[in-house]
């Protein structure tokens, strides 16, 4: 936890907050914080900056905030991901939140195990628990946006062109393609991953059909948790 | 297990294999091998190509190989890393043998608990096993060179300079650095990685003494696991 999150919900009517779940656990037991003691400390969706804590027990922190510095910058990034298996799909929303992906959509594809849909990972406050832990590693405010789509053809055909707009499209496939290209900068760009064992070709061929261009990262085939932060770091 | 990996130990007299272990259990249960089929196969620091299921029962398969390509070249990088706790190490090792890492130093840094070297998962047996995961997820061969280092100051001085020697250097650690740079080629690289905390600035003035340039990735804080590939993808 190198930023403690804070939620307007923890905001008192002076400005200043009281903390009392699992932050408080982290910041008396990882942390060992003493009354006086400055943490870097961001409001949900908002600023960033110091709280600096004016008394705590085993119940509750009081601290008073100064936030006057704006979060990182988002990358102008949508991931189009294959479900990945629950113990992976933990992992990957952290790295997909500390990385400061803007946007994610969780897709079926013929290579997604039905029973990966139907994990309790996947309902919406244990995705938000695991942006919150992203943005509390990454130091960082501003949640991604969580979309769900659980059949890959309506998707592709019906919603995924409005989304993909004017973004640059590529779609993550091993094979005879260009290799994934490099320091995009400022241009958005939408990107489809898929499972582990790949997309199959016909879902490369409805991508195609939406303009989606494939890319290789090379022959060595990476698993999902390394893919991703991999072509993040690559592309941005 | 994309690509059976054989060791010398594995094979016969008329060049054919038999496997028992783990690979067998993996090719019964998950990728539900039949006699006849074709498999992925290499052999432990040499060639890669196809092995022919002669036979299989829960006991043993045996296999005719045909292995006439090369593994994909390694990444000219030698990572000297501050140990990570224990479950990241073991996903660490992976990352680092499928991604192609020449050669890996774990050292010890301030900020690594004395606790993370009693770990059984640093011992020889261990580390090869999760480096062997490694090479069979990314479809390689060849082991990465592994080195520990338990002593910070002694290595950085003493045994370091040779180890780096012509090598581009750099230490990746937050600030006012240059940004880290990309797309490195065929171009040489000993890249010093900190704990969860960073490096302490005594630390980073050795490394610079050793002539490593301090880098920086951008106000986001990554966990070590979502470093090293997004550093190690970045650079090459």
């Amino acid at each position: 936890m190198n930023l403690l999150l804070l939620s307007p919900d923890d905001l008192r009517a002076d400005g200043s907050a009281v903390v009392e779940d699992r932050r408080l656990q982290h910041m008396l037991q990882v942390q060992r914080v003493e009354p006086g003691q400055q943490l870097r400390a961001g409001l949900l969706g908002g600023l960033m900056g110091q709280a600096t804590v004016q008394q705590l027990d085993s119940h509750q922190a009081h601290l008073t905030l100064l936030l006057d510095q704006p979060p990182p910058a988002k990358l102008p990034l949508t991931l189009v991901l294959a479900l990945p298996r629950p113990k992976m799909l933990k992992r990957t929303l952290q790295t997909i939140a500390a990385m400061g992906v803007q946007r994610l959509v969780l897709v079926n594809s013929f290579r997604v195990e039905k029973s990966f849909w139907q994990t309790p990972w996947l309902q919406e406050d244990s995705i938000r628990e695991q942006l919150l832990l992203g943005l509390e590693q990454a130091c960082d405010t501003v949640l991604p946006e969580v979309i769900l789509e659980k059949r890959f053809k309506p998707f592709v055909e019906d919603r995924l062109p409005a989304l993909a707009a004017a973004n640059l499209k590529l779609v993550a496939h091993p094979g005879e393609h260009p290799e994934c290209p490099r320091a995009l900068g400022e241009q958005p760009l939408t990107l489809a991953i898929g499972p582990e064992g790949g997309w199959i070709p016909y879902e490369v061929e409805l991508l195609r059909k939406a303009d989606f261009a494939p890319v290789q990262l090379g022959p060595r085939i990476l698993r999902v948790e390394t893919a991703v932060p991999a072509l993040i770091a690559r592309l941005y």
